[in-house]
């Protein structure tokens, strides 16, 4: 009957069953209004369980298939076209691209975009996640507050305080899956109040790539050895937001000198604009105390970027922003219209981890390792380089700027590198506007020891000489 | 000198002198260009340590506060505009808002958001998340792949052929954090191609609202039995997304039909449009098979949203989509430029979880309870409001729809339930246009354990019983 046979490992019976029937009503070979025999019939016939029929029967009803009139029996239904569902034929899983593993082989990566996971505390880390996973109330593993668990916020005043002089209230906190989502978050929310960011140039292009790709238009300022030079924005310039990485920018490792602070706070209270402090990671200050957070000079005007990416692993996916008491509301709701929330497992984790002082202690740990490897590479270029290079913007942070000397660097392409087994970025990667940054380039040391900050130095001194006798 | 006397418990002298330093040039007390006095002859007066001056007048110049001229001594910088840093009173800690905990007290809440998260596997999830966290390769601690880790989007492949038919390649699926992330990405990487949604009505607003954040005109197509009334939507209608959940439309638990799914493929197809298909629990089919998802029907112009949210929790935070191979590129360079990912470390837990067929004994689990409370729930409103109510819809799903005799109910205000303790939306909560479905409400009953159930019903029906006296 309905020329079904079932096939052996195709499935259950009903499952076949209503694949074979959708097949031949899709097809026409059971054309709209054919009346199907009663189930009782069609199980005889097909040597099935009669219950196998009714569900295939109450099956394709469901679907629309087929139509059933109570005491008048089941037809093929009307107005379903004839055609054979698109086949899309089964495709070999390709391979999977190689997990980024940037250590591979004897490659040296001075790539700053993530610390050195090797030091992650992963088994404490999993021991708070585990304890909060089996043992939290349930609401742990719902959604949420939109804000961020209170519990998490709260931790955060107190840290803020403790360690950045920062003096905020839990509402002023937002908690977002990083600085990303924050990003993208004031994007959305300040999209009917401005259309303008100014960025630093050179800069890393995330963050700019986040606004544009919401519709701003994005206005590069030059950086100096003082960081942004906030007096080249215009007066006249339309209002908008500032992206500062006040504490080491990223990459000339420049620190935005007090003079420059309050011309951007000035700037921005005069004509509306808001700044956007992006601090990334102000934890690890190799010289003296940590610098002051601009958001100490105009907290109404400021919108305070904090994440755990760089402290502790991208995998937590936890940052934060605090936002200025008045603008609370409209990010709140951006972020409500949005539906963005983190892990309240993970938020309630962080909580304890901080609360419990294993972030301060991975903090000062961290700091140490840093510190060491920066000294370390300092020297190794010393003796290596020797007056061929300087080395700028290293008093915090995982990375450093070496300057080459420009009239006999300046046209080197720096990509050339690799052939010698080492990978770096020049200035002019992260630049808008090229060929103004002759002979610099950025090396970042977090993720490695010192045998390869020496092994890497020796290849990026290969490169170098070989350039310099061409 | 400087004014300066140290205080107990406020922090390291350097510290201390530090903030008094900058306090006193920010003021005016240090004018610009005065020479501070040489750091051997400041130690000896302010009786400490001579290195702490050191540190300090080096912190101060990386700051900006001072210039530090080779040979010839340290000055107060220039042009530091003189103003105290506005000082924000300290704030009391607010009373953080009390956790939502729907079940507080006597009420009975029938909202259908959340599954049921007392049966959640806690103890075997936070077993994989130990084994990754502990055991895994650094880079599960990284950013990690953009478009989610290999190994979770090979094993959804698999997952997905065996449970719902479908067939792609790990290629085209997007790892999200979640089906919000999913639209937002959607309505990030659509917007120069179209401004238009077409939604069902009524229907859960958040994912309208998402798009509607990004600046789409939302255009509500009303459902009924057979599912979003495609038919509806004008040939001339702008190009545009249908936003879709076929298999189990939410309030009303209507199924796509057949009928309707080959009208929406023709008109995208015809039209340009793309569709959402968003499969937000057809796991939980409660008679026969599992709906196919539209998917099958048009692989090229079907984006198809999952989400591990109501099947596991939402602090999984996972989700996926899977998108035609000619919109990957698109999709993916928007997902780079918004820099969204999800985290390593759980894709990396959930992919095993899968694998060792957890989820699937997880899900056979929840729907047989489901199933459950599904069938009481019926029984229970069948023995309270007899030929007073209907129940459609509860085919699928952890919700059913409830048609009072509009006749009898049709202008009952149901957020008078409150008053009899129990919680339940009215169709009018969902609908763009009021007064439409006049007696219809939703109830939500995953939650809700049978005991739960029944008094909830009872509740409602003394509400009932109370505005049908009036």
């Amino acid at each position: 009957m309905f020329g079904f046979s079932p096939a052996e490992g195709a499935g259950s019976m009903t499952k076949q069953l209503c694949s074979h029937l959708r097949a031949h009503i899709g097809n026409g070979t059971l054309p709209p209004g054919l009346r199907l025999p009663p189930t009782r019939r069609a199980a005889q016939e097909l040597g099935i369980a009669r219950n196998i029929v009714i569900e295939v029967y109450e099956q394709l009803t469901a679907e629309g298939y087929l139509i059933t009139r109570i005491g008048a029996g089941t037809y093929v239904a009307n107005s379903i076209e004839l055609r054979s569902p698109k086949s899309v034929p089964p495709q070999p899983a390709p391979v999977p691209a190689p997990v980024p593993n940037r250590h591979a082989g004897d490659w040296i990566d001075f790539d700053a975009g993530t610390p050195d996971l090797r030091h992650f505390p992963r088994k404490l880390w999993s021991q708070y996640m585990r304890d909060v996973t089996a043992n939290e109330p349930e609401h742990v593993l719902d959604y949420g507050d939109c804000r961020g668990s209170g519990a998490l916020r709260e931790t955060l005043v107190r840290y803020l305080f403790r360690v950045k002089g920062i003096r905020c209230t839990p509402d002023q906190i937002i908690v977002t899956s990083g600085t990303s989502e924050g990003c993208l978050l004031l994007a959305s929310a300040f999209g009917d109040m401005f259309r303008a960011v100014y960025v630093e140039e050179p800069t890393i292009g995330f963050i700019a790539d986040i606004f544009k790709t919401l519709h701003y238009t994005v206005h590069p300022v030059e950086v100096d050895a003082q960081g942004m030079n906030v007096g080249q924005i215009d007066p006249s310039a339309p209002q908008g937001l500032l992206i500062l990485t006040p504490s080491h920018q990223y990459p000339t490792g420049s620190i935005l000198s007090i003079q420059r602070r309050q011309q951007a706070v000035k700037l921005a209270e005069t004509y509306g604009h808001y700044i956007l402090e992006d601090d990334y990671n102000s934890e690890f200050r190799h010289k003296g105390s940590p610098i002051p957070p601009l958001h100490l000079l105009a907290p109404d005007r400021v919108i305070y970027a904090g994440t755990f990416s760089k402290t502790l692993s991208p995998a937590i996916k936890l940052g934060f922003l605090i936002v200025p008491p008045h603008l609370v509301d409209r990010i709140l709701q951006t972020k409500a219209d949005l539906n963005l929330s983190a892990s309240s497992l993970t938020q309630m984790a962080l909580s304890r981890f901080i609360e419990d002082g294993h972030f301060d202690r991975h903090i000062h740990k961290m700091r140490a390792i840093y510190r060491k490897r920066r000294i370390f590479l300092k020297e190794q270029v010393q003796r290596l380089f020797g007056g061929e290079t300087q080395v700028l913007g290293d008093e915090a942070g995982m990375h450093v700027q070496l300057v080459f000397r420009p009239e006999v660097y300046g046209s080197v392409d720096w990509k050339g590198c690799e052939a010698f087994g080492v990978r770096l970025s020049s200035f002019d990667e992260y630049a808008r506007r090229q060929g103004r940054h002759p002979g610099k380039i950025v090396l970042g040391y977090g993720k490695l020891t010192e045998a390869d900050i020496a092994e890497g130095l020796r290849k990026l001194h290969a490169f170098v000489q070989s350039v310099k006798s061409v």
